[in-house]
């Protein structure tokens, strides 16, 4: 069945290294539980994770704002996977501190970001026919403390209108 | 077949005055074209407010920001005709120069709003089976500048927790 999933947020803080640990090392760690001191159950962030990490071929971003570590290493994780990664952002956000950005780009990551204007969306599409948007910004405030939401949704009625409103932008803005 | 569509914003200024007129207006209206100098066509805020108007007996509104005079005489008209419209809001974007929040308070609407916390979604749910949601805050500013979104979904799988999501909001925010 298609996937279709609402989250709500804030999340509680949980840890997600089980998630985001490359392969071996979390083979490893499967056989000694993390020593953390947070909680290891199900979070709306680590529902987030899961669909962004279920990933094969391709991720598009386009985020006004993106500075949550966490998000930050899986979009890493992908890219060194080998998914082709795209991010679109706000140019105002991108300058602030704790953003995610300039360690996508170090990464080698493709980043473009708007001249002017208000680059407000907040979405994800995965393999080009999972979209993830809503009402969250990329940030570690948003999802602890706000009230939020993102929908997670399989359905071409809406993922083609999204993509196609990605490429606009991605031709639009400068590659920098 | 179920409503299904995307909208994308900034929207081109367009007069809307014949979807916000009331019936007997609109039926005069109709025999002499509006002689403002706006195009009469549709767009992105036309359609959002034809959504919003197709509702006939409820309107939950759960907005970080509203300030958009077309979309307050949207909500205002749809409570005047007997939809039951409930709004809650955040209190910190209430206080500013141009909410509309004031306006459906004194029109006899009722609205909550949070004391602390940052209530960041931007959702409508019409006639419990509609829901309404995106980036879009509903102010001018992001309906004609902003790149936004919003999703209008008749499914029940998204449609009922939003509608549970807005209830434990309504219980939880104080009436004032
Ligand atoms: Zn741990
Ligand atoms: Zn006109």
């Amino acid at each position: 069945a298609p996937v279709s999933e609402v989250l709500f947020f804030p999340s509680p803080v949980t840890c997600t290294e089980a998630l985001l640990a490359d392969p071996l090392a979390a083979a490893a760690a499967s056989s000694s539980p993390c020593p953390c001191l947070l909680p290891h159950g199900e979070s709306a962030l680590s529902r987030l994770l899961r669909r962004l990490l279920s990933a094969r071929r391709s991720l598009e971003l386009c985020l006004f704002a993106f500075s949550c570590p966490q998000l930050g290493r899986a979009v890493t994780l992908l890219h060194r996977r080998g998914v082709r990664v795209r991010v679109v952002t706000d140019s105002d956000y991108m300058a602030l501190t704790g953003s995610q950005i300039g360690h996508l780009r170090r990464a080698g990551i493709q980043v473009r970001h708007d001249e002017r204007g208000y680059m407000h969306h907040k979405f994800a599409i995965v393999d080009q026919k999972l979209l993830i948007t809503g009402s969250l910004n990329w940030t570690t405030q948003a999802i602890q403390n706000n009230r939020e939401n993102v929908l997670i949704v399989e359905d071409a009625a809406y993922v083609t209108p999204f993509l196609a409103e990605f490429e606009r932008i991605w031709k639009e803005y400068n590659p920098t």
